[in-house]
């Protein structure tokens, strides 16, 4: 069982907040009674939720006990619940808002979650989604070559097949459209600036790089991570003022239920 | 001289006026003295600059009259000047933010014309530039496509050099990054839902298709638009609730200047 690492996740909080906080900016709602925030993490997103809907009753949920002991901490009057979404459904009313920032990438069978999500919403309510789309950006591609090569494809296996391969954006739009009273769908590509190749390493260390490097033995791990490093410090080159710039696209999903 | 038909602008506004939004929003400055909007239109993206610095002297420039009068009528408080970004400079006082939504796309020689914008600014302040990306999009490729071919070619020319050829992201954020105290670029790509495919021909007749069907007479216009709005429906099909959606990358460019 995968665990994570809370501080290694909110090094760079500040660009993993951005995108929930422009997720939550177009959600359609002036207030709402219940929310969920579905995959909370270590409550980034949750106090964010909190902030806007100072009057509504904040459940976060995460599958980590780990990321719900750093929420409860953070974020003390909101309720946080061990549970994973694949199976998750709301344990009373119907909640008014479904808010899941950078979660719904790790959940299979897309085609069935996102409209379950959307129908357990309440009249007039909102799915709002955003995921990383980054499977085609060189820090994807070169993670996944290198763990197709000697030594280490042999121990991380199928590690790729745990992250959810994304249907095109089109295909969220289809799937809510015919059901919905409006569906916004659109992508962002940041270009986070960072000092080093290192620190573009660290960065996917605390996602995507994890299920690979988590089935290695601990000389493998030191040898994948050296090597991956040279290859990322290749794929982004600097820029005249010495920093890296590491594009990351991100998917946002914004569908409001008839009222 | 092209001019501009604000009231065919105008209809997809709310459109038009998020990414200006989106754009303020990552603006990192809480107040502000002076503040110029290169490119105003017809002053949506103006009456934003005046409701989030309420303090502040805001100047919209534009090189349409059509534009400006739409303007005024607007925002009666704010000044309106007639006068073409690639030789606007500043008139006393040095501007906190210079905010081009939409317009320096328009503007030829980036290589000089951003770093000349930027070295304007008063100390601490902001260059907020927006510009469409869409060059590559099934839209503008089809209706370079169809200017090159019999009857349209001879009589639209070369419409398509009207428009300038933007840098690659990096080659901004190259620009300003050794001068600047951060520079933040990215893109967005929207999806528009628009009814059908006679709608797409009129937003982009708005702008983009502006210079190409400027150049033809009457009779040749009419047949330009029925074969690009034939072109257009194939190349969006429609969505599962029949609408058609248009993807529309913006590229967002915010840097500031050392204090």
């Amino acid at each position: 069982m995968l665990d994570w690492n809370p501080a290694l996740y909110r090094r760079y909080e500040d660009e993993r907040t951005r995108p929930a906080q422009e997720l939550l900016a177009r959600v359609p709602l002036s207030e709402a009674a219940r929310v969920v925030d579905l995959g909370c993490g270590p409550g980034n997103s949750t106090e964010l939720l909190a902030h806007r809907f100072p009057q509504a009753q904040v459940t976060g949920t995460d599958n980590s006990e780990a990321m719900l002991a750093s929420a409860r901490e953070r974020l003390p009057q909101a309720r946080f619940e061990l549970s994973d979404i694949a199976t998750w459904a709301p344990q009373d009313q119907a909640p008014d808002l479904i808010y899941a920032n950078a979660s719904l990438q790790w959940v299979p069978d897309h085609e069935t979650l996102i409209p379950r999500l959307f129908d357990a919403l309440a009249p007039g309510g909102v799915l709002a989604i955003q995921m990383p789309d980054n499977r085609q950006e060189p820090t994807h591609r070169l993670m996944r070559a290198l763990a197709a090569e000697a030594p280490w494809a042999e121990p991380i296996g199928d590690a790729d097949k745990l992250r959810t391969q994304l249907l095109p954006l089109g295909g969220y739009y289809d799937l809510l459209a015919p059901k919905a009273a409006n569906v916004d769908v659109w992508h962002t590509i940041y270009q986070h600036r960072m000092a080093d190749a290192a620190s573009i390493v660290e960065w996917v260390r605390g996602t995507g790089l994890k299920p690979f490097v988590d089935r290695l033995p601990p000389d493998l791990q030191a040898s994948y991570l050296v090597e991956y490093e040279r290859r990322v410090n290749e794929a982004y080159p600097a820029r005249t003022d010495g920093k890296r710039l590491l594009a990351f696209p991100r998917m946002f999903i914004v569908a409001q239920k008839k009222a």
